[in-house]
């Protein structure tokens, strides 16, 4: 899916931003880079902001006009910072991600950006299939070039693969009758303390309660505090130096 | 709103991310920055790249510890890229931002990124409520410090504002009876060029109408289209030459 995808960058002028686009987009899954009338391709500046996405820049594909990037594309989407007044369909980019992931189904589709000073002009967003913006703070809404290509594959990649993580660590949880084997061993040691008062036990006991069903107990928990718990029963019962 | 986000930096590196991140923040309007042991700060090459979002490097505050930077705040998340061993409860980046922005409600929030090359350690990953990461290639997931920043400002500021953009411009639709007429001169001129037989219409209206329906028409665009009409309905009666 995310191989129907490709990115155009419209005269891009540094060659770091070039680099940092393919790492951008490799993050993402992202490997098409197609780059219109680049002022400087190859150069090592691109390679070292590349942080090691090379194969990115190795299969980039360097074309004269914007026609000749979007040829076989029955879908495009041009990224502007700013209003422009003769536009067709505005996206944010969240939507814009969503519909090209739709229009990938079918057949090939481009992010494409301008350049780093003025963005895509009104003619080349013309030739796209509608217009998209990453959300921006108005009165600073520049957004470095690999910036925007990062939320664009990154919102991409959500549509297209979900944004399942990595589980976190699974312990075995306690059972219902561990934890009651644990509270009734806490309100005998906080009775033996002298901390609960079995005659005027306010809500200490429920509050407890609340505070480890919110996080929910583990097993290894449940013995952990049961030591605690013994450790001071032993304490009470023979003193400090035993 | 925002103001109750801080982004905290543990240790980085070089103080050309600094910069960077700067203008991520604030590109998304999240201004106050706190940096952890930074290895050079302030520093020439954090102004460079922050392109103009210098309130924010100047507004920084340096700590030596994570305790300090995260003092005050009732909820905050550590980034990581690997999964963990002992986290707690990871969330994509979306599902934490959410979580972010409802804190923020009650008090102060922070999101907190870990060094360059390793990221935050496990201890520093023990003092956050819950750890997030940005759903990624697997086979390569090194984000940039700033491009993660900007991937999780961005989140911050959707889940805080919605993502509605500038809108596009709207032009006065055409009327029913302007777009009855339209079709009504097409039939004409195409039955008057041969292009259409009366006889035998086939699908031709149709397939225009659902065309034309499909994208909207303007007034002007109908205006446009009459004019054209208008234009073949000369040829046809007095040649090319006229």
């Amino acid at each position: 899916m995310l191989d129907r995808f490709r990115i155009v960058l419209v005269a891009p002028s540094h060659p770091g931003n070039i680099g940092a686009v393919a790492r951008a987009m490799l993050t993402m899954g992202v490997s098409r880079l197609v780059l219109v009338d680049p002022l400087r391709f190859p150069d090592p500046e691109a390679v070292a902001l590349a942080s090691g996405a090379t194969s990115v820049l190795a299969g980039a594909r360097v074309v004269a006009t914007l026609p000749e990037a979007l040829a076989g594309c029955a879908w495009a989407c041009g990224f502007s910072a700013r209003p422009r007044e003769f536009a067709g369909r505005v996206l944010p980019v969240r939507a814009a991600a969503q519909e090209a992931v739709a229009s990938a189904a079918h057949g090939e589709v481009a992010l494409v950006f301008g350049t780093e000073m003025s963005g895509l002009s009104n003619r080349d967003l013309a030739r796209c299939t509608v217009v998209a913006t990453v959300p921006a703070n108005p009165a600073f809404a520049s957004l470095n070039l690999a910036a925007a290509v990062q939320v664009a594959a990154y919102e991409v990649r959500v549509a297209a693969l979900g944004d399942a993580v990595w589980p976190a660590p699974r312990f075995p949880p306690a059972t219902a009758d561990e934890i009651e084997a644990l509270f009734a061993h806490g309100r005998h040691t906080l009775t033996a303390m002298r901390f609960l008062n079995p005659e005027r036990p306010r809500r200490l006991m429920p509050r407890l309660q609340r505070l480890f069903a919110r996080g929910g107990l583990e097993k290894e928990e449940v013995n952990i505090l049961r030591g605690i718990l013994a450790r001071i029963d032993e304490l009470i019962a023979h003193g400090p130096r035993r």
